[in-house]
């Protein structure tokens, strides 16, 4: 994945959440968690800075989409505490495991600020642009 | 416990799991719960390092295995919170308190990135190495 | 400082670095030293994310650029120390803190990845577009 | 780099520092600086665990040997502060970066316990197997 790809999702996030009028961060990782990109939008309350990058680092280091994540790493689950490894990951939706077009892992991205509705679906929105 | 000890755990660890056609990270830890090897098969996901070091850690630490240590660190367990301490602990198994033939602990092993049942069942046929 | 404000300065030190054929890091922090947006270049080596992103911290936190904070944030110098609270903080240059045309602090930008005197000149050709 | 690699190194590494009669940790990490084998020899002191695996992961993150990297992130340097970036970096010899007979960066290994030079050496010999 090179920058020009994580420019064009995070031009296709923002313009879906001006739509939605809602006020997100979102933020990209590489293949192995390192990020790649990052905005927060204007109005976004600061704690979902962090959300949002544990969401896009969630999905890039277990190679699923967070809120699958969440199945696992809840106390219900069948992994309880998974979500306190990795310096602490996120067991709900909004983070979306990146693959190319071969089905190669490439990286993740993660959208919080808004509904966990609208995350997930911004999110999947600016994925989209990856393999168009 | 020796590093040849835990070289003979680890190149079971690793026979049983590429006979079984799956990845997994494997962490060895002493009886003090200090690192003494790690390895990380090819395409595990990254998220199963800190995973398989933590439930090595979790077992030399509380001398029990992460299974039976998700029974009381757990929100409807005896010791709910007990799973935050030490930096984060292992709620679920795959970890394994390893003993020695007259029951003394010698440490823990540590086995995440297949099925919990398989990383359980590949710690044990590493830990038996050690008494045999 | 709106996101407007922080991308056209993110394009500017973008169109510069590539002019000058570096790879860099490149983070925007809020006046309270909170991320608004970040970008890696292709190629920029992995360690100098965290230290752009260090650099914009120190110069938001202490209202003056990193290469002014060198001065006494170091063993030599009348703070020494100082460099290490806040998390770290980066005594060396490449952070500028960002004014209005009134002189309020705005916020700070951090450039890493190419020479000291490159990162500098990357992070002023992008903080002149604040008050032009 | 494959798990294979990584244990011809961590081999060459071992039979190099038994012959030399040191005991040491030896690290070795991916070129984005995630683990992937680590070893302990009977006595090393449990110090050095941690430094074995900051100068890999110093290599890997800056493309550089860590005594090379003590140049720039020492007081005197042109960079002081960046050791303190990414969790705590090494600023002595003993972490080399990895590259492939084309040059790419492929990761890091470092090894700690022995005085810096025979760490070095180790080092350098564990490295060759890469490219032999």
């Amino acid at each position: 994945m090179k920058l020009s790809d994580a420019m064009t999702m995070m031009d296709a996030a923002l313009a879906e959440a001006r739509s939605r009028g809602v006020s997100v961060c979102i933020s990209i990782v590489d293949e192995a968690a390192w990020p790649m990109a990052f905005i927060r939008m204007d109005n976004a309350p600061l704690g979902v800075i962090d959300v949002a990058c544990k969401k896009a680092r969630t999905a890039a280091l277990f190679h699923m989409d967070s809120a699958d994540f969440a199945r696992i790493g809840h106390p219900d689950g069948g992994a309880y505490t998974l979500e306190n490894t990795n310096g602490g990951l996120t067991s709900f939706g909004g983070g979306l495991v990146l693959k190319g077009a071969d089905g190669v892992v490439l990286g993740g991205i993660g959208v919080s600020g808004a509904s966990t509705e609208d995350d997930i679906d911004i999110a999947r929105i600016a994925a989209k642009t990856l393999t168009a």
